[in-house]
């Protein structure tokens, strides 16, 4: 119909092929060795990224399209296999954990910058850069092990989504302060309310409105199609989300949690898990691709990388300690909470593209995102199958074997 | 990570959402009043496009994209579906049927423009955008209607098929020809046998080489794995069917074709399916948005349109009457050979980007396209109903009340 992208089709076809067949063969890979799939999803992304073999271009529109699409998917899914009581019931613990996780490696990673003879703005983009989680990569994990509804994985999450909220109003108010505007106390603070606002509105408008609307759709419509009208439901309150000034995947994890006690939720993850087949290994991937592990090659880019690395580390490890009332096992949620994944690399990018981040912090804060990222899911595994609960990774493995 | 679709991701989760929700309910009321659900989609796509409501740009370039994803999966389901020896048992009826219904409506479509006053080249074009049949919607409408493995859906299937690849080397014939390119029997000659001489080998090299690769993928993987080494195996057929100057949708249909006897093709079919929930409704949204209405405001382009019309209907009636020797319905291949589709949008497109169409015989054109498309479902599934045959439409109905 439109010449745009009449040439480009066969060629994202081919991309998705490749990215499908890399991701799956990766992620099986990965499990062979009983590491979690998203491990290999994250390493066929550095593999067919620009710093091996050149395949895919991170930049591409279509595949930063696909790959947000995937984490939207992925957020909706977890959203709808969490359930809100539990949340909240560990709400002061996930709560402290955000706040924690957060003020300690900006805190840290300001002072590292500093020390290290950086200015004072290039040096706070960099602490924020270490802010927040990726939930899109801890939240796979731990689905990957089976462990969602451990009590420490909802702390995570909690947590995780809390900090992602955080890490967005920061992220505004960098920006804000990187071009140059000014930040007031009270600009920050309704960036702030809008953004943990919507999530509760969403949360209890659709506590109310679900469920009538789906006795509604569940009269006129087939199975498959309340799957379809659930998923557009998530894709509009992922929307909203943004539109009101939190995320995307913030948007699409409250919808999931509001969809979670209706007699549909089975219905519409059945339907969402065959598309997140398809689209969420793009995301991962997408972010395996954006990682340049040329940057390792830099003395000075690995200097400054290894120090933020060390407190990006202990940062969220002590933020893992912070709630001492809480009974869980405290190392496992601050590990838990370790892998920054595209949530630093975009910080990175809105830095490099302010003209804040030289080349060669932005080296550095790709590093760290680097290594946390793959660092976190192979402890984690670790932590889990030493430590008491459901051995549910022996499981995964003997599934991994059989074949229907 | 890339800034370029940073602010365009919500506005595409927004309007896949409106999609989707908008071909569902107009699919379903498409169903209540006794039609196809895909007549429903296209409507909802003239209605979310820019002669209406204007919410849809069907010249965007991720919408084109996810619509071709559509068709290919939609074209690779349904050669999953298709036995291969059913076909070839219909193959000199679908041949003379495909040949005769390029013929006929070219020659027509020409005598009419030249008898209007118009230009050679502008006939000539305008011919052509008459020739090729809408293999999707024609499949998808005989798929909503359960009547796939009719003797006359064979037909029809591969009669599309193989006028889909003459309406290629047509495309790329008229291409040359509009750029004032020599067009010589030798060029069109290889451009022909390059188009069909992919189908057979796509479909021989299939046969040998999938069952093995797919024992050796049942060794190593999960059902799901199989699902998604499928549909990448499907992928890259449409990719290579492209390179080889065939279409997409013809490789993607060989693809399922050399799939369709193995064990696996059911655990295939299976994932796909719900893959296809969400892309396929976009495909036919994304036909219906291209159509604009408001082009039945212009008297001149009414007349030759009208014109047009009768001779692209008669043209493909005619063609189902050819294969005189057939003992199945002739009338109901006919009539499923008339949707013309995005196939002849694509032409009437190529011709006005070139210059060689104006805007009133484009129009014209559109109008052609528009109402070919619109005609054959409910008339197809008249005469389906009428006839003798599986009353599957009774059944289809019952589904639609009761609900699971």
């Amino acid at each position: 119909m439109t010449n745009v992208a009449a040439d480009g089709v066969p060629a994202v076809l081919l991309a998705l092929a490749v990215i499908l067949v890399a991701a799956k063969l990766m992620g099986e890979l990965a499990e062979r060795v009983r590491q979690p799939a998203v491990l290999g999803e994250l390493l066929a992304g550095i593999l067919l990224g620009p710093s091996l073999l050149g395949f895919l271009d991170p930049a591409s529109s279509w595949l930063h399209l696909f790959g947000e699409i995937g984490v939207v998917i992925l957020l909706f899914q977890i959203g709808l296999e969490t359930d809100l009581k539990r949340l909240l019931s560990v709400g002061g613990v996930a709560v402290t954990v955000a706040i924690v996780g957060v003020a300690v490696p900006f805190a840290l990673g300001y002072a590292v910058c500093r020390m290290m003879g950086l200015p004072d703005l290039e040096s706070v983009v960099a602490g924020a850069a270490l802010t927040a989680t990726s939930v899109g990569i801890t939240a796979r994990v731990l689905s990957d092990l089976g462990r969602l509804h451990d009590v420490e994985s909802q702390v995570v999450l909690g947590a995780a989504v809390i900090d992602d909220v955080i890490g967005l109003v920061i992220l505004a108010v960098v920006s804000r302060a990187v071009t140059g505007g000014a930040v007031t106390a009270g600009s920050v603070a309704l960036t702030t309310a809008a953004a943990f606002g919507f999530v509760i509105a969403a949360v209890l408008v659709g506590r109310v409105a679900v469920p009538p609307l789906f006795r509604l759709l569940a009269r006129i419509g087939r199975p498959e199609s309340l799957a379809t009208m659930g998923l557009a439901i998530g894709l509009l309150t992922a929307v909203l989300a943004h539109a009101a000034g939190s995320a995307l995947i913030v948007g699409a994890f409250a919808a999931g949690l509001a969809f979670q006690p209706t007699a549909h939720a089975e219905t519409i993850a059945r339907g969402v898990t065959r598309l997140g087949h398809f689209f969420v290994p793009i995301f991962f991937v997408s972010v395996g691709a954006a990682v340049d592990v040329r940057t390792l090659g830099d003395p000075r880019a690995l200097t400054i990388g290894g120090l933020l690395i060390a407190v990006a580390i202990a940062g969220k490890v002590v933020a893992g300690f912070a709630p001492v009332w809480f009974r869980g096992r405290k190392l496992v949620v601050g590990v838990g909470m370790i892998p920054r994944g595209e949530v630093g690399l975009i910080f990175a990018q809105t830095g490099l593209a302010a003209g804040v981040l030289d080349g060669g912090l932005f080296a550095s804060v790709t590093a760290m995102v680097m290594v946390t990222t793959f660092v976190a899911p192979p402890v984690l595994k670790a932590l889990l199958a030493a430590g008491p609960g459901r051995p549910r990774d022996a499981g995964g493995a003997a599934e991994l074997v059989t074949e229907a």
